[in-house]
């Protein structure tokens, strides 16, 4: 639920374990895996820190694989060697565990999701630790080739341990990947999974069963091996057996783990499978008594750990809680899309829609419920997702398929090209879009959605930022449309701060005029954008200059004559949730410059213009110029000479 | 080699089986397998006389899996059954087989790959006999599953026979595809691989051994069995013992084929593995030598069958074949781009080269002599190759990473993303772009690229004219860019119908003037648009309209005061080899309505506006209205008020 807001409420105090006592436990005398035991314990009490004050995060795989990740720091790795996670979602713990062996900054348990501190997913930029960028499914084995194949060449010897998911297995580019590794005999790689055996909220099972996933691996010419990744004792041994077996093959190790291991209530007992019943900690920071029960289980059982091993139990440190704020009349897209879709599923037998083990965050779980004959769960396959969707397009359904927008329009881009082709019409729905959530990082921030969707032939692209807006697009998509049509969702309930319009429907390539103003006309789509010009106009209009803003919903489709008649020679500033480059500025710049019945002024595009920082929602959208005050700034500084 | 001119010379007499001695040889009264290898031979020669006049075509492919269509079209398909080709390179010999049962009108065979035609891949335009646009490896298991999902929901009953190549598998699609099959025990579904072992251009197992190809899929819950897939008794014996077998598990037949099956010196019996030598008969025309030595080869084996049961030797008729011309003078932009990477790669030790089963198309036959230790081939893995070619960068390394555009800019778009995040350095390389060669169908003709590539961070995009230009495109993005590059490569050799500009450097936004003229100016990038363009001018000459042409090798980094204070308030026309919308015109288009400081005339955008046509390349710039007449039609409709 990457969208969601955090569950935490009131601001409490939250505690962690303070970097002396990181030292104690990872240095204890003792047996090593009992030493891994504890140590990775003290890494879960701050991870929950971590996420309880980043107000998002992922707990359920952090805890799942964190046993993994600190046997592999403590008594794995060595020099040359590379360690990285495939799914990258595990990142709070892979933090933990370098913050615990020294090899992070301490002060940066405070910086989880924040500008300049502890991305979302693993990133680069913190070097020389992370040493991929990841967060997009499927890569890990590719990676790690690479790593290999470059290093042969320069003559460096080393190992690369990937962790991947199990959900992610489901990805083609994983299967993709294997074979070649075996073919060159890349002894070097260990791959992991993680078999947690749930994926973003319900059973892999249910979702897309893994199989013989042992068989599955061998057959492709890997060795294999399996062992319990939540006892560093038996992971030990499981890696040790597998290195003898491997024989100059690339190996993978599947540890079975407990989502949400080590806090009883987080692993998921008593979610019964084939149920509509879904996992409640893959994402998202704790309640605050969710936070206290799971830290005073963690300290327990930490507490007699040590005293078994004749120590001291865990000294844990105070912090307080950062105050969060809550928006207070949330414009909340994706439910809105949801219930929108389930409605005219009424009237039109043909719809069926199509999730990518997203159902909660594409606001498919009306549909599902309404129309479950007419709901298909394809797991996390885009590609296979898209393409089924194109078959069922050509015997008459209409398919609505569903994914974050990142994935939506990415992965699966050559499959969407080719049912374009076949003049058949799929409705693609991208939720999360856009710069905000800023916590997950640029893996999920989906700013390049509307370029790499843009030019699909006959395909129309849409962003509603209001509700009822939402509304219309489903409506336009399933009941006018003729071709393919793309709706982009933000996901994060957003405040307006103006009542948004009402029309009764859309009318292709025009927009609604949200506030009047005769000296800038400042467009865009979305209620992120829209919100912050919104509010840059009353700014402006504070220091005398009248701004309009112009809802524009039509992302590709843009009415030039209409707009540079509205604009009347005023300058014109198309503000985009997006790249500067295909976004709905060049669709906007282009259609003003070859639109010839009426001048027009000054054109200028804001949008994003590099990787997107992460980062709480407000320091992002400052730190890239697209908040209130950067957009009023701009405007300000053109505006001069004109007015 | 989709790129490559045919070889045919001369105009000589082409020969093909009329319709009554195909309705003779398949109502034979015979074996139902004697029949199918009759027909089978009769439909080869018209395979035969189909790519000889086409000029172009898949020989090797068609042959290998021709006796396995015609067997499931004569004996096997019912009421409400599917067949589709996943590879859909085969479509010639698909196409022999429904003409030759009656199913598509005879004339056809003159109009393989030309407009209003045979396209060279199957596309629904095809109706109803062709099911699904392919043409894009690995989607075929997928597209199934919808059909079957579709038709279940519907209360309709029917199979779906799909064939797959053997090279294609190692797409991740087609194991991302298999798992959902097998959980939903869709027995609807037959796969046949048609397992000829030669991809594009050598051994499957050279490029990416394929293993244990059916314990691989066994293991992931299908039913497979084994047959000689040029046989048709032992094929009908494959399919019956499957389908005893399968017990309600979905189904997938290894057919062990040969490619150019038929024809003994088109299949790869002297090719040796591990070898350099390439296949020669993949695609492009057969010369007229090898096209009659084929002919007396079938006629001759087909008389002998005939004769054992008592028939009439077949009858051919003839008839002339098409006159071609080749161009006089033209730019061959891959062979010069591959001379010049092998070049720079010897002062640049960090350059490796990676590619996708398409050497030859990709020029990377001199790097790979001179460089052998730095070419990696990946096999028909996009995704895969880029996110190896990720690693590579991390380590310090420069990878070059080849593919054609349409295959490069979106099978691994994510992947693309992602590396570009990482801020390091890959140089993309996309052939076979832009409209033609058209005959290859909208699957190969690459004309989405610049928008699906346009927006990734700090990539910059370069298209080159000539073979000069793509030298300097090398050294820029070898030896000066400091970001990702994507060079975008006209395969077909073309003339540019003037003297290519020689510049020593390219010049950052920046073009050159190919031709002055004051009253419009033509600004575009690579061969084919710049020769209409060129070809435009002279004409509009001629009409007294002096119309500048501007090569641009930039494709989205447009210097837009400096265009403007060339084009001095005249029109602007923009000509895209490439969609209308996120290509090199929406670029120019929004520089130049972006910049300030010299007012601006008119602007136009030309490009490519639905599914690019199949067909001659002349013909196709002519349906797209991209031709020189085209272009200086559009020119002279917008200067009458002007001039």
């Amino acid at each position: 639920m990457e969208g969601s807001v955090t569950r935490a409420g009131e601001a409490a105090a939250l505690r962690y374990v303070p970097l002396a006592e990181l030292e104690r436990l990872r240095t204890l005398d003792a047996e090593p895996a009992a030493r891994a035991r504890a140590f990775a314990d003290a890494c879960r009490l701050n991870v929950l820190y971590m996420i309880a004050r980043a107000g998002s995060g992922h707990i359920g795989t952090s805890f799942s694989s964190i046993d993994v990740v600190s046997w592999l720091h403590l008594d794995v790795l060595g020099e040359g060697d590379r360690y990285f996670s495939s799914k990258g979602h595990d990142a709070p713990g892979l933090y933990a565990v370098l913050i615990g062996l020294g090899q992070l900054e301490f002060g940066l348990l405070d910086r989880l999701r924040r500008l300049g501190g502890l991305p979302g997913h693993p990133d680069v930029l913190t070097r020389p630790q992370v040493v991929t960028n990841t967060g997009s499914l499927g890569m890990g084995i590719s990676k790690a080739k690479g790593f290999v194949l470059a290093d042969r060449l320069a003559g460096r010897s080393g190992r690369v341990f990937v962790l991947t998911g199990d959900g992610e297995l489901q990805e083609g580019q994983f299967w993709e990947s294997l074979a070649s590794a075996a073919n060159r005999g890349l002894s070097e790689i260990t791959a992991i999974v993680d078999h947690n055996k749930i994926q973003s909220d319900t059973w892999v099972a249910d979702v897309s069963d893994l199989g013989e996933l042992e068989r599955k691996v061998e057959s492709f010419g890997w060795a294999t091996g399996r062992c319990d990744g939540n006892d560093a004792a038996d992971l030990a041994r499981g890696l040790a057996e597998l290195e003898d077996a491997a024989a100059g093959r690339p190996r993978l190790l599947v540890a079975d783990t407990q989502k949400g291991a080590g806090v009883s209530f987080m692993e998921p007992h008593g979610l019964p499978p084939g149920g509509d019943e879904l996992y409640a900690y893959h994402s998202g920071a704790p309640t605050p008594d969710e936070y206290g029960r799971a830290v005073a289980e963690i300290v327990e059982r930490l507490g007699l750990r040590l005293e078994e091993l004749g120590e001291e139990p865990v000294r844990l440190e105070e912090a307080e809680a950062p105050a969060r704020s809550a928006p207070l009349s949330p414009q909340k897209l994706v439910p809105a899309y949801g219930e929108a879709l389930a409605d005219v599923a009424e009237s039109e037998p043909r719809l069926v829609a199509l999730d990518a083990d997203l159902l909660l965050d594409t606001g498919l779980v009306p549909f599902r419920r309404r129309h479950p004959d007419r709901f298909f769960e394809c797991g996390i396959a885009e590609q296979d997702m898209v393409s089924q969707a194109a078959a069922m397009a050509l015997t008459g359904l209409v398919p609505a398929v569903h994914s974050f927008g990142c994935f939506l329009s990415t992965r699966p881009n050559e499959q969407i090209y080719n049912q374009c082709t076949e003049g058949t019409r799929v409705i693609y729905v991208g939720s999360l879009v856009g710069l905000v959530p800023g916590g997950p990082g640029h893996s999920h921030q989906s700013v390049r959605d509307i370029s790499a969707l843009g030019a699909m032939p006959g395909m129309t692209l849409l962003e509603p930022c209001s509700e009822h807006e939402a509304r219309l697009c489903v409506e336009w998509a399933v009941q006018e449309a003729t071709g393919p049509v793309y709706i982009r969702l933000v996901s994060v309930p957003w405040d307006l701060g103006f009542e948004p319009p009402t029309p009764e429907r859309l009318e292709l390539g025009r927009g609604e005029i949200v506030r009047p103003g005769a000296d800038a006309v400042i467009v865009g789509a979305g209620p992120v954008v829209l919100s912050q010009a919104y509010a840059a106009a009353e700014d402006l209009a504070e220091r005398g200059v009248e701004a309009a803003v112009v809802d524009l919903p039509w992302l590709n489709e843009v009415d030039g004559a209409w707009l540079a008649e509205l604009a009347a020679r005023a300058p014109v500033f198309c503000v985009d949730n997006h790249y500067l480059t295909g976004g709905q500025g060049d669709a906007v710049a282009s259609a003003l410059a070859t639109q010839t019945d009426t001048p027009v002024g000054l054109v200028r595009k804001l949008g994003v213009d590099r990787v997107p920082e992460c980062g709480a929602n407000d320091e992002v959208l400052r730190a890239h110029g697209l908040h209130a005050e950067g957009i009023a700034a701009r405007v300000a500084a053109e505006l001069p000479a004109r007015v």
